[in-house]
Protein backbone atom coordinates (compact mmCIF):
# COMPACT_ATOMS: atom_id res chain seq x y z
CA UNK A 1 0.00 0.00 0.00
CA UNK A 2 1.08 3.12 -0.57
CA UNK A 3 2.43 5.25 2.51
CA UNK A 4 2.01 8.64 3.22
CA UNK A 5 4.92 9.70 3.26
CA UNK A 6 6.24 8.38 -0.23
CA UNK A 7 4.91 11.76 -2.08
CA UNK A 8 3.32 10.70 -5.36
CA UNK A 9 3.45 13.29 -7.67
CA UNK A 10 0.93 16.35 -7.18
CA UNK A 11 -2.37 15.62 -8.88
CA UNK A 12 -2.31 18.40 -11.62
CA UNK A 13 -5.95 19.31 -10.66
CA UNK A 14 -4.51 21.00 -7.69
CA UNK A 15 -1.16 22.23 -8.99
CA UNK A 16 -2.52 25.65 -8.69
CA UNK A 17 -2.66 24.95 -4.65
CA UNK A 18 0.90 24.21 -4.47
CA UNK A 19 2.21 26.60 -2.67
CA UNK A 20 0.37 25.65 0.36
CA UNK A 21 1.83 21.86 0.93
CA UNK A 22 4.10 22.03 3.98
CA UNK A 23 3.94 22.84 7.53
CA UNK A 24 3.44 25.90 9.04
CA UNK A 25 3.95 27.37 12.45
CA UNK A 26 4.06 30.45 14.07
CA UNK A 27 1.37 32.78 16.16
CA UNK A 28 -2.35 34.19 16.37
CA UNK A 29 -4.26 36.26 17.88
CA UNK A 30 -7.77 35.66 18.13
CA UNK A 31 -10.97 38.20 19.62
CA UNK A 32 -14.54 38.13 19.85
CA UNK A 33 -16.84 40.67 21.15
CA UNK A 34 -18.06 37.43 23.64
CA UNK A 35 -14.48 36.78 24.98
CA UNK A 36 -11.41 38.61 26.20
CA UNK A 37 -8.68 38.96 23.44
CA UNK A 38 -6.01 36.00 23.91
CA UNK A 39 -2.64 35.13 21.81
CA UNK A 40 -2.16 31.39 20.45
CA UNK A 41 0.67 29.40 19.07
CA UNK A 42 -0.47 26.98 15.81
CA UNK A 43 0.33 24.61 13.65
CA UNK A 44 -0.82 23.75 10.19
CA UNK A 45 -0.29 21.13 7.96
CA UNK A 46 -1.07 21.08 4.09
CA UNK A 47 -0.42 17.61 2.48
CA UNK A 48 -1.55 15.56 -0.80
CA UNK A 49 -1.47 12.03 -1.41
CA UNK A 50 -1.51 12.16 -5.32
CA UNK A 51 -5.28 12.36 -5.86
CA UNK A 52 -7.29 16.02 -6.51
CA UNK A 53 -7.13 17.34 -3.42
CA UNK A 54 -5.31 19.38 -0.52
CA UNK A 55 -5.12 17.36 2.97
CA UNK A 56 -5.41 20.18 5.19
CA UNK A 57 -4.92 20.31 9.51
CA UNK A 58 -4.38 22.56 12.05
CA UNK A 59 -3.87 22.77 16.01
CA UNK A 60 -3.63 25.64 18.28
CA UNK A 61 -2.30 26.00 22.04
CA UNK A 62 -2.14 28.56 24.52
CA UNK A 63 0.61 30.01 24.90
CA UNK A 64 1.69 30.03 28.57
CA UNK A 65 0.97 26.19 29.18
CA UNK A 66 0.86 24.74 25.75
CA UNK A 67 -2.61 23.24 26.79
CA UNK A 68 -4.05 22.42 23.41
CA UNK A 69 -6.93 24.76 21.88
CA UNK A 70 -8.43 24.34 18.52
CA UNK A 71 -8.45 22.16 16.09
CA UNK A 72 -9.97 21.57 12.64
CA UNK A 73 -9.27 19.07 9.68
CA UNK A 74 -10.48 19.03 5.63
CA UNK A 75 -9.53 19.22 2.17
CA UNK A 76 -8.99 21.95 -0.13
CA UNK A 77 -10.09 21.45 -4.03
CA UNK A 78 -9.49 23.50 -6.95
CA UNK A 79 -12.59 23.02 -9.49
CA UNK A 80 -12.42 23.19 -13.00
CA UNK A 81 -13.65 26.64 -13.18
CA UNK A 82 -10.89 27.97 -11.18
CA UNK A 83 -12.74 28.37 -7.70
CA UNK A 84 -11.36 27.17 -4.27
CA UNK A 85 -13.59 24.71 -2.66
CA UNK A 86 -13.09 24.07 1.54
CA UNK A 87 -15.02 21.18 3.18
CA UNK A 88 -14.04 21.04 7.27
CA UNK A 89 -14.99 19.56 10.16
CA UNK A 90 -14.59 21.34 13.31
CA UNK A 91 -14.83 18.99 16.83
CA UNK A 92 -17.21 21.91 18.17
CA UNK A 93 -19.64 20.30 16.73
CA UNK A 94 -19.19 22.15 13.17
CA UNK A 95 -18.98 20.89 9.37
CA UNK A 96 -18.52 23.67 6.82
CA UNK A 97 -18.11 24.44 3.33
CA UNK A 98 -16.36 27.41 1.90
CA UNK A 99 -15.75 28.29 -1.66
CA UNK A 100 -14.15 31.19 -3.50
CA UNK A 101 -10.97 32.23 -5.67
CA UNK A 102 -7.30 32.05 -5.87
CA UNK A 103 -5.17 35.21 -7.33
CA UNK A 104 -1.74 33.72 -7.19
CA UNK A 105 -0.97 32.58 -3.84
CA UNK A 106 -4.06 34.77 -2.15
CA UNK A 107 -7.63 32.43 -1.45
CA UNK A 108 -10.59 34.09 -0.51
CA UNK A 109 -13.21 31.93 1.07
CA UNK A 110 -16.67 32.08 2.09
CA UNK A 111 -18.95 30.08 3.92
CA UNK A 112 -21.65 28.45 1.31
CA UNK A 113 -23.45 25.95 4.46
CA UNK A 114 -22.52 25.93 8.12
CA UNK A 115 -24.35 22.90 9.72
CA UNK A 116 -23.86 21.58 13.44
CA UNK A 117 -24.88 18.82 15.75
CA UNK A 118 -27.61 18.93 18.15
CA UNK A 119 -25.34 19.87 20.89
CA UNK A 120 -22.75 22.67 19.43
CA UNK A 121 -22.91 26.38 19.14
CA UNK A 122 -24.68 28.35 16.33
CA UNK A 123 -22.23 29.72 14.14
CA UNK A 124 -23.86 31.66 10.90
CA UNK A 125 -21.06 32.48 8.40
CA UNK A 126 -17.40 32.06 8.65
CA UNK A 127 -14.79 33.66 6.26
CA UNK A 128 -11.09 33.63 5.25
CA UNK A 129 -8.81 35.13 3.87
CA UNK A 130 -4.87 33.58 3.14
CA UNK A 131 -1.82 34.64 1.63
CA UNK A 132 1.48 33.12 1.22
CA UNK A 133 4.30 35.39 0.38
CA UNK A 134 7.48 33.32 0.53
CA UNK A 135 7.81 31.61 3.69
CA UNK A 136 5.15 33.43 5.79
CA UNK A 137 1.63 32.46 5.69
CA UNK A 138 -0.30 34.72 6.75
CA UNK A 139 -4.63 34.45 7.00
CA UNK A 140 -7.95 36.25 8.80
CA UNK A 141 -10.62 34.23 9.76
CA UNK A 142 -14.27 36.50 10.10
CA UNK A 143 -17.29 34.74 11.80
CA UNK A 144 -20.65 35.32 12.95
CA UNK A 145 -21.57 32.91 15.84
CA UNK A 146 -23.72 33.28 18.62
CA UNK A 147 -26.18 36.19 17.54
CA UNK A 148 -23.15 37.98 17.33
CA UNK A 149 -22.40 40.16 13.69
CA UNK A 150 -19.89 38.97 11.55
CA UNK A 151 -16.39 40.36 12.77
CA UNK A 152 -12.35 39.23 12.42
CA UNK A 153 -11.73 36.63 14.93
CA UNK A 154 -8.29 35.12 14.20
CA UNK A 155 -5.22 36.67 12.30
CA UNK A 156 -1.83 35.09 12.67
CA UNK A 157 1.08 35.00 10.64
CA UNK A 158 3.18 31.21 10.37
CA UNK A 159 6.27 30.30 8.41
CA UNK A 160 6.74 27.46 6.61
CA UNK A 161 9.33 24.75 8.49
CA UNK B 1 3.43 22.98 23.77
CA UNK B 2 1.48 19.46 24.20
CA UNK B 3 2.70 17.01 21.57
CA UNK B 4 0.18 14.47 20.38
CA UNK B 5 1.86 11.11 21.21
CA UNK B 6 2.24 12.33 24.84
CA UNK B 7 -1.25 11.14 25.35
CA UNK B 8 -2.85 12.97 28.03
CA UNK B 9 -5.77 11.50 30.16
CA UNK B 10 -8.87 11.25 28.55
CA UNK B 11 -11.63 13.62 28.82
CA UNK B 12 -14.66 12.02 30.84
CA UNK B 13 -16.61 13.46 28.60
CA UNK B 14 -15.81 11.34 25.49
CA UNK B 15 -14.78 7.92 28.35
CA UNK B 16 -17.96 6.10 26.59
CA UNK B 17 -15.85 6.64 22.92
CA UNK B 18 -12.75 4.89 24.08
CA UNK B 19 -13.57 1.63 22.98
CA UNK B 20 -13.04 2.71 19.63
CA UNK B 21 -9.04 4.32 20.36
CA UNK B 22 -6.58 3.35 18.54
CA UNK B 23 -6.01 2.26 14.91
CA UNK B 24 -7.56 -0.41 13.06
CA UNK B 25 -7.01 -1.92 9.50
CA UNK B 26 -8.34 -4.82 7.46
CA UNK B 27 -10.85 -5.51 4.47
CA UNK B 28 -13.82 -4.39 3.23
CA UNK B 29 -15.90 -4.62 0.46
CA UNK B 30 -17.97 -1.80 -1.31
CA UNK B 31 -20.63 -2.14 -4.15
CA UNK B 32 -23.55 0.30 -5.81
CA UNK B 33 -26.07 0.01 -8.02
CA UNK B 34 -24.07 2.57 -10.46
CA UNK B 35 -20.55 0.87 -10.20
CA UNK B 36 -19.13 -2.53 -10.14
CA UNK B 37 -18.34 -4.32 -6.48
CA UNK B 38 -15.16 -3.44 -5.49
CA UNK B 39 -12.60 -4.44 -2.35
CA UNK B 40 -10.28 -2.22 -0.64
CA UNK B 41 -7.69 -2.23 2.28
CA UNK B 42 -8.77 0.21 4.85
CA UNK B 43 -6.86 1.99 7.66
CA UNK B 44 -8.50 3.90 10.71
CA UNK B 45 -7.68 6.03 13.29
CA UNK B 46 -9.16 7.08 16.70
CA UNK B 47 -7.65 9.36 18.69
CA UNK B 48 -7.95 11.79 21.50
CA UNK B 49 -6.07 14.86 22.69
CA UNK B 50 -7.48 15.60 26.40
CA UNK B 51 -10.38 17.14 25.08
CA UNK B 52 -13.80 16.21 24.60
CA UNK B 53 -13.98 14.61 21.13
CA UNK B 54 -12.48 11.80 19.65
CA UNK B 55 -10.57 12.85 16.45
CA UNK B 56 -11.01 10.37 13.57
CA UNK B 57 -9.32 9.62 9.87
CA UNK B 58 -9.34 6.53 7.69
CA UNK B 59 -8.14 5.59 4.13
CA UNK B 60 -8.77 3.36 2.00
CA UNK B 61 -6.36 1.52 -0.75
CA UNK B 62 -7.10 -0.86 -3.77
CA UNK B 63 -6.04 -4.52 -2.70
CA UNK B 64 -4.14 -4.86 -6.20
CA UNK B 65 -1.61 -1.99 -6.23
CA UNK B 66 -2.58 0.11 -3.41
CA UNK B 67 -2.96 2.96 -4.88
CA UNK B 68 -5.07 5.61 -2.96
CA UNK B 69 -8.65 5.23 -2.81
CA UNK B 70 -10.93 7.54 -0.49
CA UNK B 71 -10.21 9.57 2.84
CA UNK B 72 -12.19 11.48 5.25
CA UNK B 73 -11.45 12.79 8.57
CA UNK B 74 -13.28 13.90 11.55
CA UNK B 75 -14.69 13.90 15.15
CA UNK B 76 -16.88 12.22 17.52
CA UNK B 77 -18.28 13.62 19.90
CA UNK B 78 -20.50 12.07 22.67
CA UNK B 79 -23.53 14.20 24.28
CA UNK B 80 -24.23 15.03 27.76
CA UNK B 81 -27.78 13.26 26.84
CA UNK B 82 -25.91 10.21 26.08
CA UNK B 83 -26.37 10.84 22.03
CA UNK B 84 -23.07 10.34 19.39
CA UNK B 85 -22.59 13.09 17.15
CA UNK B 86 -19.98 12.30 14.07
CA UNK B 87 -18.73 15.68 11.92
CA UNK B 88 -17.18 14.59 8.63
CA UNK B 89 -15.35 16.12 5.70
CA UNK B 90 -14.59 14.24 2.68
CA UNK B 91 -12.08 15.37 -0.14
CA UNK B 92 -15.18 14.07 -2.74
CA UNK B 93 -16.34 18.17 -1.59
CA UNK B 94 -18.75 16.67 1.08
CA UNK B 95 -19.54 17.56 4.94
CA UNK B 96 -21.79 15.53 6.95
CA UNK B 97 -23.51 15.42 10.05
CA UNK B 98 -24.52 12.27 11.56
CA UNK B 99 -26.18 11.76 14.90
CA UNK B 100 -27.18 8.74 16.85
CA UNK B 101 -27.19 6.17 19.52
CA UNK B 102 -24.35 4.47 21.32
CA UNK B 103 -25.34 0.62 22.95
CA UNK B 104 -22.47 -0.86 24.89
CA UNK B 105 -19.98 -0.67 22.18
CA UNK B 106 -22.01 -0.52 18.86
CA UNK B 107 -22.61 3.01 17.32
CA UNK B 108 -25.57 3.55 14.93
CA UNK B 109 -25.71 7.03 13.26
CA UNK B 110 -27.85 8.35 10.39
CA UNK B 111 -26.80 11.82 8.28
CA UNK B 112 -28.82 14.84 9.92
CA UNK B 113 -26.90 16.91 7.16
CA UNK B 114 -25.20 16.33 3.99
CA UNK B 115 -23.59 19.12 1.88
CA UNK B 116 -21.39 19.45 -1.10
CA UNK B 117 -19.33 21.99 -2.82
CA UNK B 118 -20.44 23.61 -6.38
CA UNK B 119 -18.36 20.75 -7.90
CA UNK B 120 -19.29 17.98 -6.04
CA UNK B 121 -21.57 14.66 -6.35
CA UNK B 122 -24.72 14.53 -5.07
CA UNK B 123 -25.07 12.59 -1.71
CA UNK B 124 -28.72 12.68 -0.34
CA UNK B 125 -27.88 10.59 3.01
CA UNK B 126 -25.62 8.79 5.16
CA UNK B 127 -25.85 5.88 7.89
CA UNK B 128 -23.27 4.10 9.88
CA UNK B 129 -23.65 1.30 12.14
CA UNK B 130 -20.10 0.39 13.77
CA UNK B 131 -19.35 -2.64 16.35
CA UNK B 132 -16.44 -3.53 18.47
CA UNK B 133 -15.92 -6.98 19.63
CA UNK B 134 -12.61 -7.18 21.41
CA UNK B 135 -10.24 -6.22 18.31
CA UNK B 136 -12.48 -6.92 15.93
CA UNK B 137 -14.38 -3.35 14.37
CA UNK B 138 -17.25 -3.92 11.90
CA UNK B 139 -19.06 -1.50 10.24
CA UNK B 140 -21.47 -0.87 7.43
CA UNK B 141 -22.15 2.58 5.64
CA UNK B 142 -25.74 2.96 3.70
CA UNK B 143 -25.77 5.34 1.02
CA UNK B 144 -28.36 7.25 -1.43
CA UNK B 145 -26.22 9.42 -3.63
CA UNK B 146 -26.38 10.45 -7.36
CA UNK B 147 -30.16 9.66 -7.68
CA UNK B 148 -29.95 6.03 -6.21
CA UNK B 149 -32.10 4.58 -3.32
CA UNK B 150 -30.45 4.30 -0.16
CA UNK B 151 -28.47 1.36 -0.16
CA UNK B 152 -25.38 -0.61 1.66
CA UNK B 153 -21.94 0.61 0.04
CA UNK B 154 -19.65 -0.45 2.04
CA UNK B 155 -18.83 -3.42 4.47
CA UNK B 156 -15.80 -4.32 6.29
CA UNK B 157 -13.96 -5.64 9.05
CA UNK B 158 -10.69 -4.63 10.45
CA UNK B 159 -8.07 -5.77 13.32
CA UNK B 160 -7.02 -3.72 16.23
CA UNK B 161 -2.86 -3.18 15.28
Amino acid sequence: MTEVGSLPALHPGVAPLEFLLGTWSGEGEGRYTTIEPFRYGEEIRFWHTGKPFVAYSQRTWALDDGRPMHVETGYWRYSADGRVELVLAHPTGLVEVEEGSLSGTVVTLASTAVVRTSSAKEVTSLARHLAVEGDALTYRLDMAAVGQPDQVHLVATLRRE
